[in-house]
């Protein structure tokens, strides 16, 4: 069954007017008519259950007819990433997904190059991880920033997972044994080559960090972004016992 | 530091002729000279300084001089993944490499699609991989097989980590709870789609398998992979502790 993700309200009676790339994709591309079901989720209201109908000539909208599964809070994990390479950085936005994160930030740190990233691309790319592995949201992709302006703003409030390559740091499930999911999590990934050793002292001293370390080998950005998503779903997140 | 994986036996006084790809890599693209430092490994003999020399006009070689890491032994991981589509197999390949995962063996299952896989090019992507995240040896790659031959002949000895979407197995971290590397391990991944019913009841009845699950979302067959064998290292593997 065809899944798609909407940014309009999900509710009985309510049209949702199809987007040109959603609307191509259903007519064009999967050839479907008017009266075909396709699921649509939009991150809030859960996932439902949606018929196809074509209101004018070039005009085609989602009916929800009944919501199939109801939106499940998950934990509140986020992914902060240095602004690494296009490929592997939308790599991390697919699996970001596909794992449950619920944001995904970039940061500029000194080993970072300058470039941008584009926004509407990477939530794409969640969006459509998200689609075809039955999540009920989409990751939300935050603009970057600048590290030191990362943490001069952090509270604390939220634990911060410090993926430090270092390696005097315990591995991830001995650093949080005894943890609590409760306020929420940031996982902090470097770019390749690390972070600078004044990064490293700031970032080690932010309230509420955890450092941790990610096995003997160094490993690329993605790498490390995913096992790190991974161990923290294992051992304080929705992976447990299940 | 160059890093290259040779094939050649690593040893004092033991001449190593640089194939073109090597060669044409270090002069032309690195713009080495004779007398240069690398750093070689081949997966047996540990990682050695070398000098680059030139043999002749267009022959060039490397003199190791000594070793900076003896061979660590590292956990016995071996991946079995079916063959996946091509990006998503060349990814699950790198990471393995980076993982530490010892062979990955292609399986055939009655979802996979025919067609074969470039094993000289998974083999490079995953020489690529250890040579510039650090690693002392190279996952074999290991020909496609069909599922029920891989099956007919596990004899036990490895245990069989078998990642079941189907949901009912308890998660990787319980499941290996009070388990020993001792043997080795292979996890198994199946192809997008999933295995057949049929397929899932032969695997689960192989001797010593485990059935894991991946938590609550579908995965794709990369994701699941990388995940798997991130957890594996944490639990049994040299993720643990440090």
């Amino acid at each position: 069954v065809i899944r798609l993700f909407v940014t309009d309200e999900l509710a009985v009676g309510r049209a949702i007017g199809l987007s040109g790339p959603h609307a191509h994709y259903l007519i064009d591309v999967m050839r479907l008519k008017a009266g075909a079901q396709v699921l649509a989720f939009n991150g809030v209201d859960g996932e439902w259950r949606a018929r196809l109908a074509r209101v004018s000539k070039d005009t085609w909208s989602l009916f929800p007819d009944a919501m199939e599964r109801p939106q499940a809070g998950g934990p509140d994990l986020e992914l902060l990433i240095a602004l690494i390479r296009k490929p592997r950085l939308e790599t991390v936005v697919e699996k970001a997904a596909e794992l449950g994160a619920r944001r995904v930030g970039l940061v500029r740190t000194g080993r970072t190059s300058p470039g941008g990233a584009n926004l509407s691309r990477l939530t794409a790319i969640a969006a459509e991880a998200a689609e075809q592995t039955g999540a009920l949201a989409v990751p939300e992709i935050i603009a970057p920033m600048a590290l030191g302006e990362v943490l001069a703003a952090w509270g604390g409030e939220r634990r911060l997972m410090f993926c430090d390559e270092a390696g005097d740091a315990p591995g991830v499930l001995e650093a949080l044994k005894g943890s609590e999911p409760a306020a929420g999590w940031t996982i902090l990934i470097g770019p390749e080559g690390g972070f600078c050793a004044a990064e490293r002292a700031l970032i080690r001293g932010a309230p509420g960090v955890v450092p941790v370390g990610l096995g003997p080998r160094i490993l690329r950005a993605d790498t490390a972004a995913i096992a790190a998503m991974t161990l923290w779903q294992a051992a304080l997140g929705d992976w447990r016992g299940a």
